[in-house]
C-alpha cells in the first residue's frame, strides 16, 4: 500500500464519520451530559489561532458591550492543541485538531454549541479562497445553522491582537513559517511570504534552521566555510556526524522540529558564527521585505512614505529577550529606514484572542447592518 | 486518526509480513509455478539503480569473462517501478519497490531467487552505514543466505556505468536530486551535496524547480521582478493564480513532480527571461562546485591540479540536448577552468547496468581473495 492509498482510505474513513458528526461525534459527547437546554446559559465566542506549531481556542462571551470595553472582557476558557496547518499535517488531521480544540474549550467553560453566537477560525494555510471555503464547509458541518462563521489567514488574528480588533495596518508574523499581512482602512488587504518551506519563506523560523542545517553540511562537504553550527547543532539532537544530520531531517516532515532549533543558530552568532550570523541577517532582510511589499502595495505610509501606520509583529522569532541578537529589534530598525511613520506594537493577548475579537467586530457590523 | 498513527500501522502490518516474506510473499509467487528445481538454469547478477523518480533493475547472467568482455554482456531482463528513496516515500514504501522491481526483472528472464549470485542495490538516500546496514537486513529476509548483497549510494552505479564498473574518478548526477560522488584508485571516497531539498540541493532539478516557483510567489508580492515564469508555470500546471500555487505545491509532497517543471525553467531562460537565467546559472555554480569540493579533497586532478581523471555526468538536468541553454555543457565549463585534466564521460549504459557491473566486480575480487 502506498501512503497515497493510505490518505485515501483515511479520507473515506472521515468522510463515513462525518455522515453522523454534528450531535453524535465522540468529540461533542459532553454535551449530552451538560442537562442543560437549549435556551440556558450565556451566548458565546470562538476565537481560534491555528499556526503550524500550535492552535489555540478561546472562549469569550458575547455581550454587545461598546468596542472600547473589549479588552476588558474575559476570557471563560482557553483551550491548545498541535499544527492545524492542512498544508502541513493534512486535511483530516487540521480538521480533527481544530473541532477538538473548539470542543475543548466549549466543555472548559460549561458551554455548547448551540450556545455559540460567533466563530472566527484564524488558521496558516488559508491563501486562497477555495481554501476559505473548505474550512468554512467543515465549521458548517460542526455547528448549528445560526451561529456565524468567518475564516481568515491566522495573520489576521494576530494583527487584531495589537490594534483592539480593528483591521487597519499590517502585522508581521515569524515563527515556525513567516507572513506579512495588512488591511487599509477601507478594506483592501495585502500580504507577502507566507508561502511556506518550499517556496522560499526563509525568513521564518524553519528558513533560519533549514539554512544552518545546509551550512552545516556545506562545511562538512569542504563546499562552505567551517562554522559553530555542526557542533551545536549535532549536540543538541544527540548525533555525532554531520551524515547523520540527512536521515534526521527526512525521518519526520514536521516543519516545527526544523523550526526549533533556532535559538542554536542565535547562541552561535551570538558567539561570533560568521556563518550563523549572515543567516539571521539575511532573515531580517527577508522579514523587512515583507512587510515593505506589504506597505507599498496597499499605501499605508503616506503619499509622502511618511505617515503613522501599526505595525503588529508577533512570533517565537521577533520576541523581544534579553540576547544580545534581538531579531524583531533588528527587523524593526530596517523597517524604520524605509517608513519614518511606522508605530511598533507587540501585542499584549495572544492572537487568539485577537480573533476572538474578530468574532465579535463582525457580528456587531452584521447586526448594524440588518 | 493521525497521519504519524496511520504510518505506524502500515510499519506494524508490514512487520507481521515480513515474517513469512521470503519464499511465500505474493511478490515470490510466480518462482512456486516455474518447476525447475534450484540446480537447473544460470547463475545471475541483480544490478538496481533506485533513484528519487524511477528504480530500474537489470538482471545479467553471471558468466566468470574477462573484465573487458562486461560491454558485450547481454541483458536478460530489465523492469522499472518508482521512487524508492526511503527519504522521499519512507521505509515501507522503498523496501516494497525494491522487492517488487527485482521480482520482476527475475520473473522477466524465467530466473528466480535461489539462481542469483549477487545482487548491487544502489538506491539515493544511502548516506550513512546505517542507511546501508539496515537495506541490507531488508535483502537478507529476500534472498537465501548464499547470495552475495552489496549496498551503496545510486550515484556509484552511475560512475560505474561510465567506468565499466572501475571505481575511479568522480560522478555528478543532476536528476530530481543532484550528488557528487569520487574515488581514488586505491579505494577513498568522498560526497558533496545530495542532502535533499530541505538541506540545500540547489543544482538540482527539485532545486531549479523550486527557486522558479520561489519566483512566481516574490513577483506576485511585490518582493521580487516580475518574471516569465509565473505565466508559463501557472499554465502548465493549469492555474489561473499565484496564490493557488501555495495549494498546489503542498498538495503532493512528491520531490519529482516539482522537479518535472525545470523544462519550463529552460524554456524560459532561452527566451530571454533574466530570473530564470539566473537560477539556471546559479545551478550550473552550485553543480560545479559540489564537483570542485570532491575533486579537491581526494586529489583527484594531483599535486599540480592537472592530472587526468574521469568525470561521469549523469542525469535528466545534465542531458546534453538541442536547446540553447545546456547546462550539462555550462557546468563542463566550469569544471574544466579548474581542472584542465578533467576527461568527461556520458555514459552509454544506464546506472542500473553500472550496478550489475559493480555485482561482478565485488564478486571477482571476494572470488581471487578466497
Amino acid at each position: 500500500m502506498t501512503p497515497e492509498n493510505g490518505k485515501e482510505k483515511k479520507d473515506f474513513d472521515a468522510e463515513a464519520a462525518g455522515m453522523k458528526r454534528y450531535r453524535n461525534g465522540e468529540i461533542w459527547e459532553f454535551e449530552d451530559d451538560m442537562g442543560v437546554s437549549d435556551g440556558d446559559g450565556t451566548g458565546v465566542l470562538l476565537g481560534l489561532d491555528g499556526g503550524t506549531t500550535s492552535t489555540v481556542c478561546i472562549c469569550m462571551p458575547m455581550i454587545p458591550f461598546s468596542h472600547s470595553q473589549l479588552q476588558s472582557l474575559p476570557i471563560l476558557a482557553r483551550a491548545v492543541a498541535g499544527c492545524s496547518n492542512h498544508n502541513s499535517v493534512g486535511e483530516i488531521a487540521a480538521r480533527e485538531t481544530i473541532e477538538q480544540v473548539m470542543a475543548d474549550a466549549l466543555s472548559k467553560c460549561g458551554s455548547k454549541r448551540s450556545l455559540v453566537q460567533a466563530v472566527c477560525l484564524a488558521v496558516s494555510g488559508v491563501n486562497h479562497p477555495t481554501d476559505q471555503q473548505r474550512i468554512l464547509g467543515w465549521l458548517r458541518d460542526i455547528f448549528p445553522s445560526h451561529v456565524r462563521l468567518y475564516v481568515r489567514n491566522d495573520a489576521v488574528a494576530a494583527l487584531a491582537s495589537g490594534t483592539m480588533g480593528k483591521l487597519h495596518g499590517c502585522v508581521l508574523i515569524a515563527g515556525t513559517g513567516s507572513i506579512a499581512y495588512g488591511f487599509t482602512e477601507d478594506g483592501k488587504e495585502a500580504r507577502a511570504a507566507g508561502a511556506g518551506p518550499v517556496l522560499g519563506d526563509w525568513g521564518s523560523g524553519y528558513g533560519i534552521a533549514a539554512q544552518a542545517l545546509t551550512a552545516v553540511v556545506r562545511a562538512h562537504d569542504g563546499r562552505g566555510p567551517s562554522t559553530m553550527l555542526t557542533s551545536s547543532i549535532l549536540q543538541t539532537l544527540g548525533l555525532s556526524s554531520a551524515e547523520e544530520l540527512i536521515g534526521w531531517t527526512y525521518a519526520d516532515p514536521s516543519w516545527a522540529r526544523i523550526a526549533a532549533l533556532v535559538p542554536v543558530v542565535v547562541t552561535c552568532a551570538e558567539a561570533g558564527d560568521e556563518v550563523a550570523n549572515k543567516i539571521l541577517l539575511d532573515s531580517v532582510q527577508e522579514l523587512a521585505s515583507s512587510v515593505k511589499a506589504v506597505v507599498e502595495r496597499l499605501g499605508l505610509c503616506g503619499q509622502d512614505g511618511k505617515s503613522a501606520f501599526p505595525l503588529v509583529m508577533v512570533g517565537g522569532v521577533l520576541e523581544a529577550n534579553r540576547r544580545r541578537w534581538d531579531i524583531g529589534k533588528e527587523v524593526m530598525n530596517c523597517i524604520s529606514k524605509y517608513f519614518s511613520g511606522v508605530i511598533p506594537i507587540r501585542p499584549k493577548v495572544e492572537p487568539a484572542v485577537g480573533a476572538a475579537w474578530l468574532a465579535w467586530n463582525f457580528l456587531m457590523k452584521e447586526c448594524h447592518k440588518g
